[in-house]
């Protein structure tokens, strides 16, 4: 059964008015968004990533899956936002976040903010990454079932005035299985599978890199600090997960994380694949996500 | 006396070759560094601002104050990197860092890198952003002293190799002075300020906003929270200072973080300037920190 989206904000009732600042999208009267649902409120999915490019091209890929006649370059909403780039696909937004929690934190309560004044019918938000591996072949795509942060434990940390706010970080389990079962194929050349993820502020130190611009640890104690990871089931390490799993839990509204490792930590900390490697594992989870928005909407 | 920079990391000296992969900058040899030191030797200050647009227009901003005669349009050197802007004009490098800690900590451990294998001389970074003000008139410009985080302290925590680390986050009080000193005027038309500033990974729960996604807390409890932080001497809120404070503390490089208040928060939580306000308002840390490295180049 399908249902709108009820944000946890009572504030929000009584404001006549929002300004969604990062994406410049205003909502002159919040009793009356005829105008904001006439043009976001067929919205079924929200796609996610890091970078406006691969978002570009997510677009343009999810055109004749979605059955979309349309050769046009994609229209940026936001472009004078300046901040991140969201681009229309029929009923799928897909929107450039960032790098890491920071920076998608603040898109991600405006574009929640959005689906509720478009009245969408439970939208499903999916980040598409890219991602370090721990102890899988570089290439493999993972779909995060529970979300670690730093200190390796499954949960989200949030200083909310001035107090430390403990919240739970992990992805629906139906949805996660969904997208496994329409989207990953056998005869794909590439393993998805289901799995743990730990997520980091920091790309550096806060993953156990050795070739950031402070490393005050030893290989050894790296290694066994990745070891550690492996007996959580994290099978990679990325920079939004507990952020964006906990938000989403929060509210209610589904969510998915689906990201394709380029390195595997076991065997080094440096990205060494070449470009065009890099360009053919990004397709990957766009092949995963696109099959299942396809099942979605056959649905 | 000028000095190289000094990274913290013992392991980078064992590495014969490093690549610097969100910017997309190869060092294919650590122990012969003059190709990079041949393009990026010169600089003595790194800019660092949230989009790249704003980062463009600074380098088109700088030229005239740095004598340099030039109507091409900025190239980013970064743009195959898709992440990050770069432009270098004279001895200045202009880079965008996006939204929050997350994406800047990022870049800016390469950027730290990048200025180590160019050999520069003792640069200085400095941020130039927006942000919002507690209790000071929008517009104002704040020079950070000391970085606050979330939970009101002084210091960063970060969580390395899965324990929680905490470091002081300070800029130098010297820089602080010489920027104000060389970088403001008394007819400047707007006040220019040393002062605390509190940085958060979370727009709007993590400063207090009542209109995110997400509001467990009443007005009354977020006006009590904010008061908190101006007895604590914090004039301004935004997302990158005490990990940046702390990261170039921790590897003694100089810098410092300046930026325009665009709202004052003891009034309200959205942002309601014009955008012609906004664009005028973004040119003032510009002036000042156009002025003070004016100064630096001098002397």
């Amino acid at each position: 059964m399908l249902k709108g989206v009820n944000l946890k904000n009572p504030h929000l009732n009584k404001m006549p008015s929002d300004f969604l600042y990062h994406l410049n999208i205003n909502v002159p009267n919040t009793a009356d968004t005829s105008v904001i649902q006439k043009q976001f409120g067929d919205i079924v999915a929200v796609c996610a990533g890091g970078t406006s490019k691969r978002m570009r091209e997510l677009a343009i890929y999810l055109r004749p899956i979605l059955g979309i006649k349309d050769n046009s370059e994609p229209v940026d909403l936001c472009e004078s936002g300046q901040r991140y780039a969201v681009y229309k696909v029929g009923p799928v937004l897909c929107v450039s976040h960032g790098v890491g929690s920071s920076t998608f934190s603040v898109v991600l309560h405006e574009l929640l903010k959005l689906v509720k004044y478009a009245k969408c019918q439970d939208p499903v938000f999916i980040r598409i990454g890219t991602c370090g591996g721990v102890g899988v072949e570089p290439g493999t795509v993972v779909i995060t079932k529970d979300a670690y942060n730093g200190y390796l434990k499954n949960e989200h940390e949030i200083p909310i005035l001035g107090k430390r706010v403990v919240r739970p970080a992990s992805f629906p389990d139906t949805l996660c299985q969904e997208i496994l079962k329409y989207g990953a194929k056998s005869d794909d050349g590439f393993n998805t599978i289901i799995a743990n993820t730990m997520s980091t502020d920091c790309f550096y130190e806060g993953q156990g890199r050795t070739d950031g611009a402070v490393c005050e640890y030893s290989d050894d104690e790296k290694m066994a600090f990745l070891k550690e990871c492996q007996k959580k089931g994290i099978c990679n390490i990325e920079m939004e997960a507990t952020m964006f799993a906990s938000l989403t839990q929060k509210v209610g509204v589904r969510a998915a994380d689906v990201c394709v490792t380029l390195i595997n930590r076991l065997n080094g900390d440096q990205v060494s694949i070449t470009m065009h490697e890099k360009e053919t594992f990004e397709q990957r989870p766009f092949s995963i996500v696109g099959r299942y928005i396809q099942h979605l909407l056959l649905n």
